[in-house]
C-alpha cells in the first residue's frame, strides 16, 4: 500500500510509493515513451491491455472494452494511490502517515493516436470534458476522498509516459498543498472584502488588458501577473462558480472550444512545447459536515479555473530550495506573442 | 530593472525578468552548456570574461582578476536581481510589485574545470565554504536584503548553464516562500513545545535508524521521512544553531568533508546524477528591529541545514498543480542504497 506522509518541517503531504520501489538503475528506463500505435495500450483493439473501463462514450450497442468508443476511462495500471482498503491515519513519533487510498484514472481522450486536444472538433473536446465531469461526480461519492485532481501532461518532458492523447484524474484523501493555500487565500480575501478574489482579478485585468490573450462572453484567457513560468496561461470563467462539475453539456462545449483554441495558440507560438494542464476546482462537497473550514463560504469565495504551464525552462536549485521562481519572459510579452497567433 | 511580483492567488513572490526578455525561440538556445575549458569564463587566464571579482582565496601577492586563486567569487554576468537602485514597494490595483533589488554572485569553486566538490580535498572543501560564509556576511550588511540563498546546480538538467564547478548566492529583498513556511512551522513548534523541531527530528531518527545514511559526532546525513524527491538527502548538524554564518574555519572543514562525502555517495550510487544543493539558514539578522516575527525566538527554534535533491524524475502536472509530490523510492530504500556505498 502506498503511503501519504506528512512533512513536519515544510509542512506538506507527499505520496511515497512503498511497493515496486524504483531502484537507482530504474530511473533511466522510466523515461522512455511508448510512441507507436502498434504497441499502444490506448489504441483500438488493445482494450485488453488496460484494466477494465469505468466509463466510455460511444455507440449504445457497443460492448465494454471493445473498439468503437470515442472517449474511454480506465483505472491507471500503475496507480499512485490505491482504491482498495481503509483510510487510516496514524502517527510515528513526530511523523504522520495516511494510507495511500485514492483513485488514479486515465481518460483516453480519443481513439486517434496522433490527435491531441489542440486539434479536436468542438464535439470531441466536449465529450472529453463530459467524461472528466462524470468521473469526478462518481469519485466524489466516495467519502474517503477530499479532492479530485484533473490534469494533462503533454510530452515526455512534462511527464507523459505514453504519447497517445490522454489525461488523468487522481482522487486523494487529503487536499493537496497548493490547493489548500489557494482556498485559504481566497477565503481570507472574501472575509476581508466580501468579494471573490478571482472576480476582482478578472475585472482589473480586463481594464488593464496587457496580460489578456483572449476574451469573450464566457472566458478570459490570461497570463498571470506573477506567472511562475514563462507563457503560463490561465483560463478563467467570467461567471463566478466554485465547482467545475456543475457545468452542463452545453457549457462544456464552450469550455472545450476555449481549451482547444488556447492549446492551439500555445502549440503554434512555442512550437508544440511539452506542457502541464491542471484544473483547480473546489474540494469534494462531503467535507462540509466534517470540516466546515473550506466549505462555509466556498460558493462565494472560490472560482474554478484551468492553469496551463508550458515547460520552457529547467527548474533549478533556487526554485526548489526557495520556492522563488525566476520567469525570464514577462507575462505582458508572453500575452503579446500568444495574442498575435493566427488560429 | 527586474521585478518581484506577488501572486495574490497562490500567494507567493515571483522574479520577473523585465529586461532582456526571452522570446519563444530563445529557450532552446538557452539549454546549451559551455563544456570546454578553452572558452570557459571560469578557467585561469579568462578572468576578464567575468565581472571583476568581489572575493578570492589565493596567494597574498596575487593581483585581483589574475590567475593563481583557489576560490574566486564574481557577480553573475546575467543576474536575476540587480544590486543598484532603490528598494521600492508599490501596488498596481490588487497586485504588489517590489523592485528587483538583490545580489547574484557566482562562487567559482576551483580553477580545475573538471573537479567537482565530490572530489575536493578537505582544504578545498573548507575554502569553498569560507568563501560562501564571507560573502554571506558581507551581503548581510546591506539593509535592503532579507535573505541570502546559497545553492549549487550540478548538470544541465539541474539548471547549470556552465559545467565549470561553481555555486551561487542570491540575496533577496523578500524571504523566499519555502523558507517562510519552514520558519513559521519551526516557530509554531517551539511555541507549543519549547523545543526545536529539527532537534526533535534528529533525536527520533537516530533511534529509528532506517533513514540514516551516515552519522558521526557532528552531522546526520538523512533521507527525509516525507522526501518529495527520490534520494533527497539532508545534512543536519547535530549541534543546534540557527545561522550557518556563525561557523568558524575549523567547523567549515568538518562540514566541507561531510558535504564532499555525501556528494560522493550520491555520485556513486546514482551514476553522477544532476542535482540541486541548497542551504537553509536564518534570514538576515537586521530584520530584527523591523519584523520581530521571525527573529524573536529564532536562535532557539530554527536549525540550519543543507538539502540535496538528485534530479531523477521529471516533474509532472500533478506535482505543479497540486504541490503533491509522488516519490517512487521510499526514503528507507534510498538510505540503504546510499549507506552501502563504499567511499
Amino acid at each position: 500500500m502506498p503511503e501519504l506522509r506528512y512533512d513536519p518541517i515544510r509542512p506538506r503531504w507527499v505520496v511515497i510509493a512503498t511497493e515496486r520501489a524504483l531502484r537507482p538503475q530504474d530511473y533511466k528506463r522510466q523515461r522512455q515513451q511508448v510512441k507507436k500505435p502498434d504497441n499502444c495500450p490506448f489504441c483500438y483493439g488493445h482494450e485488453h491491455m488496460t484494466p477494465p473501463e469505468v466509463f466510455a462514450i460511444g455507440p449504445a450497442d457497443r460492448k465494454p472494452n471493445t473498439p468503437g468508443w470515442r472517449v474511454r476511462v480506465v483505472p491507471n495500471k500503475y496507480p499512485a494511490l490505491r482504491i482498495e482498503g481503509e483510510l487510516k491515519r496514524e502517527g510515528i513519533g513526530i511523523f504522520d502517515v495516511t494510507t495511500g487510498i485514492g483513485a488514479h484514472e486515465v481518460i483516453i481522450e480519443t481513439p486517434d493516436h496522433f490527435k491531441h486536444p489542440d486539434a479536436f472538433s468542438d464535439e470531441e473536446a466536449r465529450d472529453w470534458l463530459i467524461a472528466v465531469r462524470e468521473r469526478m461526480l462518481d469519485l466524489q461519492k466516495d467519502k474517503r476522498f477530499r479532492y479530485i485532481l484533473f490534469f494533462r501532461n503533454h510530452g515526455a518532458e512534462a511527464g507523459a509516459s505514453l504519447s497517445h492523447p490522454h489525461s488523468q484524474l487522481i482522487a486523494t484523501p487529503i487536499i493537496p498543498p497548493v490547493v489548500v493555500s489557494e482556498l485559504n487565500n481566497a477565503k481570507n480575501h472574501f472575509h476581508l472584502k466580501e468579494r471573490c478574489i478571482f472576480c476582482d482579478l478578472i475585472k482589473q485585468e480586463l481594464l488593464l488588458k496587457d496580460r489578456v490573450v483572449y476574451d469573450d462572453e464566457h472566458y478570459l484567457v490570461w497570463e498571470p501577473f506573477a506567472s511562475s513560468f514563462p507563457f503560463e496561461t490561465w483560463i478563467l470563467p467570467k461567471r463566478h462558480l466554485h465547482d467545475f462539475t456543475r457545468l452542463n453539456d452545453d457549457e462544456l462545449l464552450i469550455l472545450g472550444r476555449t481549451i482547444r483554441d488556447t492549446l492551439k495558440r500555445i502549440k503554434i507560438a512555442l512550437d508544440d512545447p511539452p506542457y502541464n494542464m491542471i484544473l483547480h476546482t473546489a474540494p469534494t462537497p462531503h467535507l462540509r459536515p466534517a470540516r466546515t473550514y473550506y466549505w462555509e463560504t466556498i460558493e462565494y469565495d472560490y472560482h474554478w479555473h484551468i492553469e496551463i504551464i508550458p515547460r520552457m525552462t529547467r527548474i533549478a536549485g533556487f526554485e526548489w530550495g526557495a520556492g522563488l521562481h525566476i520567469n525570464p519572459t514577462p507575462p505582458e510579452e508572453a500575452a503579446r506573442y500568444l495574442r498575435e497567433v493566427q488560429l
